[in-house]
């Protein structure tokens, strides 16, 4: 876990005065580390049947991505809206100030895929619990979420309280 | 080739009347013929010393990340403004209406790396241009540019002229 930790860079009042952010970007231009971060993202569900990887848009992109390559399965893109080109599904969901939505096309899945859902971290579980909605209404299962770092003073794993969580590091 | 141009869906008048939009979802969720793109994208460049490979925000992560997992190197993500928590190099570029701009950390590069730049899609060339400007500002060197797709007409290579380009595959 050492290893992991020391590629996660903290920095200071990011968004925002008071915000310590989980810089992942000294993870991602590791290969080393960031082979053992993906094969430990992936590796409570080797056994299970999953049929397709999902990410967020965008730095769930890198580890979903990843994960979905060495699993050999597809990779579904969650996607901003505006952004897919064919038709979409599509779930709106509350921020802090504001709303947000997330997107995937309606053919994104099978009907009876059963999804692993990617993110780099978990924070107040918004977008993670928006992504699984829309999985949902698309018509596969989710099997379980999995991020790199999870905020635990934020209690997203609240919002997924339905759902498998597995998180690499805690903060 | 075949293969590759099979899972490219045309999706007509997106972003707006007129345009045929090259679709890549079909390709990502297709783990063998994804497999067949990243490694064409990575094969010229196997005898080369690439020493990084960056990819810009937000589709070029997946293949940018898969490219540069593939060849053991970083992985240097390219991004919209604001979403870089330390201190960052910027690049405004004009698109058709306004302008655009792209970041990346001051510290993303060591000063004697040669980069391999990876996105899905080569169009007008603006977007691959300021990537390229945005890395030699970094101190870094680029030995290329490669593209799942190039849209020939778009002329987007002229804007690379100063760049070795690989394409995929020509639209």
């Amino acid at each position: 876990m050492n290893r992991l930790i020391n590629k996660i860079r903290d920095i200071p009042d990011f968004p925002k005065p008071g915000i310590l952010f989980k810089d992942i970007t000294p993870l991602v231009k590791d290969p080393a580390t960031l082979k053992l971060a993906v094969h430990q993202l992936m590796e409570p569900f080797l056994g299970s049947r999953i049929t397709a990887i999902a990410g967020m848009e965008a730095r769930g992109f890198i580890f979903g991505s990843l994960v979905a390559w060495e699993m050999g399965l597809p990779f579904i893109p969650l996607r901003k809206p505006g952004k897919l080109p064919y038709d979409v599904q599509s779930v709106s969901y509350d921020l802090e100030y504001g709303s947000a939505a997330l997107e995937a096309h309606i053919d994104a899945f099978e009907a009876d895929d059963k999804v692993l859902l990617i993110d780099d971290l978990l924070a107040t579980g918004g977008t993670a619990r928006a992504s699984c909605e829309l999985i949902e209404k698309l018509g596969a299962e989710i099997v379980a979420c999995a991020f790199v770092v999870e905020l635990d003073f934020l209690n997203g794993r609240e919002k997924l309280e339905n759902y498998r969580v597995h998180s690499l590091l805690h903060f």
